[in-house]
């Protein structure tokens, strides 16, 4: 049978498919919040009942946190392993979705169909194109493309902490020749891409002491420190006037972009005026000597996620707080050193800090960046599947995101990762009202049988 | 009958008033809660009852909210208000108490004896020491010493919100030679003190939006303005390293401190380490020109009450959010003009945002400072009848926080507010195990006696 009766059998099959994913979509697997550690595991347990349906020997794997899903399936050929995860981000703020986020709904809207809901796009929707493309291949051809190894994982969201340890105890198990990863998007939109280069990530949650308990601002406003006065200063002092991270060191093995690549980017005739304006801005924020593609692919960044102290509710509370805190993250490139430059940044931070005040820091994470060898084959190989399917010459680009497990691929198994995936710019990603394009579920279907097709 | 028989008589009842007091802290009056609405209700009444048995022509007054006690009584001589509250702040968190905070109780402490419970000190134990000394003026004399208006509010706790449509419509009935507030205290637990400059108070709240939506900050981060850093920014750029206020013109109007006044602050040789410690702190904060009881008390002041943005749930976010917020307050002193300096503050947060970022402003109150005209010879009256009953000289003295109905008696009636109180600085007001000591209550009683005496 050809990769036509498959692709054929994707297409009939699309409302069925559909309905799965939907199904799956219904399930809160918040995996930052323990309030939803039972849906998470329920999540977990879905997947594993639809491979097992498809005839994979797949199984709930525990960990400390929430489980691993790992099923095997088919023999001979190359051994590819495919990745993806089925916890999703927390959806507040809850006002601003225009629907329940765990009652997804198909919606017509002037782009064409999308998929409406927590998790459409990142990342429950991307891990189902590949179980739907495995599915109509068995379905057509009876058995199964080539030996495959899943691994699903419920942590994603919130730092992975039982990934390494996991890859570490069953490495033998998960070993493979290349890793596919489903967890990124297309370029523009519209480009099929593979992601070659990652930039890593380190998390720091830091609390500023100055009061040793609430205060009223009208008795000691004025005498007593402000613990937001002192994180703001911290805060601020964080980028220069040009754009340039502060913290000492930090620029310390960031490589300048190679000619080749930086000619391909120029090819790419990135829009990024577009690509602001989507979201309401016009100006490139960041280093003002580099260009749009390398401010989000290649260049690291400090950013605060998330800042908070004294009275936030309505109306107002002339308090003076003892606390106040701050989430910041940098994405780190080349060979950025995390807990080098996590030491450097807590320096910074506490050689800032006036008398009377302290810091507590609360680490969250902190990964290296990576990047594929492209040399390997099924690179190229998987580039003209993709190409085939969108019409449109698949590239070569960066990831402004982490993602972490590319680099424990490498580091850990010794496996290349290949980053496929077909989310879209404008999916509101970790944010309210997110949605996956019909067509990316559905072409992202197909891309998949024709790459198992070209790799196998 | 001299003033000793007064005294002797308040020395001799004060176990019958104890008992008095203690009954009306059964009565669990917290205005803002509006499950308590009948029981503030029925403290309104239980004034009423017991302003009545002592042959004061008082009565329930309805507002919108809970209603006000009005009482007259006596004929000739100066004509006094007196102004208390019987609302009680929420007892919450009720787990630190040590008691019921409605069960009060009389406590032997090291300190000596305390009437422990809510509202002990603010203000039922206080408004109550005016009520004793009348009563026993009564008792021993037959008559009154003047003519008394008696102003009782139940919702000070609450922002007043009746309280100036009441004193608008009933501004005759109001309207007297000098008001008596009592809802302050000792100076540092031992100095007898009137409060004689009090701060204004100007709200803003600000919120800053730079994209349009929540973001990816793997995916826009460097590329995308956060509005967290612009936040940091402004709110870092409102001192500069001297700890002064930045807002252009802010100190216009600001005056120096009397000589006469900075003596007098310099002879109360005020510990402002122990002030310090009591909350964590060892060095003042403010203008670093400035001794600290100018901090507190004559120079104004700019605090952040409130800020937040992005994520602040547990575990981490990656968010770059669409907005940030503060809420930033001022205490004005002198002429400093709240409607000036608000619009100074918006010009100089628009000044200072970045291409693509929007502010928007939302006011909370905008009061300027008063300050009692202390040339009226009742002030001196009063601070000498104060000195002689506590046996150190009484002082005049500034109050950091605002007390808004100070001003409400100069600008709705021209009535010279005269604010006397015998709180200590450890009544725990607004927090668990507010208490009262006996020596403030029994002293309090005495003082007003005096006062009186020393007024007619």
């Amino acid at each position: 049978m050809s990769l036509d009766a498959v692709l054929a059998r994707i297409d009939q099959d699309l409302p069925a498919a559909t309905d799965r994913l939907l199904d799956l979509l219904r399930i809160p697997s918040i995996s930052t919040d323990p309030a939803f550690k039972a849906d998470c595991d329920r999540a977990a347990d879905w997947l594993v009942k639809d491979l097992q349906d498809m005839g994979i020997d797949a199984s709930k794997r525990p960990t400390p946190g929430h489980p691993m899903v790992v099923g095997h399936l088919g023999n001979g050929g190359p051994h590819l392993l495919f990745y993806g995860h089925y916890d999703v981000q927390p959806v507040d703020p809850l006002n601003l979705w225009d629907n329940d986020p765990f009652d997804p709904q198909i919606e017509d809207t002037p782009k064409g169909k999308v998929i409406r809901g927590r998790g459409s796009s990142d990342d429950k929707g991307q891990l189902m194109t590949f179980v739907e493309a495995l599915r109509a291949w068995k379905a057509v051809k009876g058995d199964w493309p080539c030996k495959i190894t899943f691994f699903l994982e419920g942590e994603e969201e919130s730092g992975s902490p039982s990934l390494v340890p996991f890859m570490k105890e069953n490495a033998d198990e998960l070993k493979t020749d290349i890793a596919l990863i489903c967890d990124t998007g297309l370029f523009e939109s519209r480009t099929p891409a593979i992601v070659t280069m990652l930039r890593g990530l380190l998390g720091e949650e830091l609390t500023i002491t100055a009061p040793s308990k609430d205060l009223h601002s009208g008795m000691y406003g004025g005498i007593a420190m402000n613990p937001i006065r002192v994180l703001s200063r911290i805060v601020a002092s964080l980028h220069d006037e040009t754009g340039r991270i502060t913290v000492p060191g930090f620029y310390d093995g960031v490589p300048e972009l190679p000619d080749e690549l930086e000619a391909q980017w120029q090819g790419l005739a990135f829009n990024h005026q577009a690509f602001l304006e989507d979201v309401g801005l016009s100006e490139p924020a960041g280093e003002q000597d580099r260009t749009p593609l390398e401010m989000i692919w290649s260049r690291p960044t400090c950013e605060v996620n998330g800042i908070w102290g004294g009275y936030t509710g309505d109306g107002f509370k002339t308090v003076l707080p003892s606390k106040a805190h701050a989430k910041i993250s940098f994405r780190l490139v080349g060979d950025q050193d995390p807990l080098a430059i996590r030491e450097s940044f807590r320096k910074m931070v506490t050689d800032m800090l006036p008398p009377d005040c302290e810091v507590e820091f609360s680490p969250h994470g902190a990964s290296k960046a990576s990047g594929a060898d492209t040399s390997d084959p099924m690179f190229e190989k998987a580039r003209k599947a993709l190409s085939d399917e969108w019409q449109i010459p698949a590239a070569y680009i960066g990831c402004g995101g982490s993602i972490p497990i590319a680099g424990h691929f490498q580091k850990i198994l010794g496996t290349e990762p290949m980053l496929i995936g077909f989310g879209k710019d404008d999916d509101q990603l970790h944010s309210p009202n997110e949605k996956y394009d019909m067509e990316s579920f559905h072409k992202g279907i197909r891309s998949w049988a024709r790459v198992l097709d070209a790799l196998t």
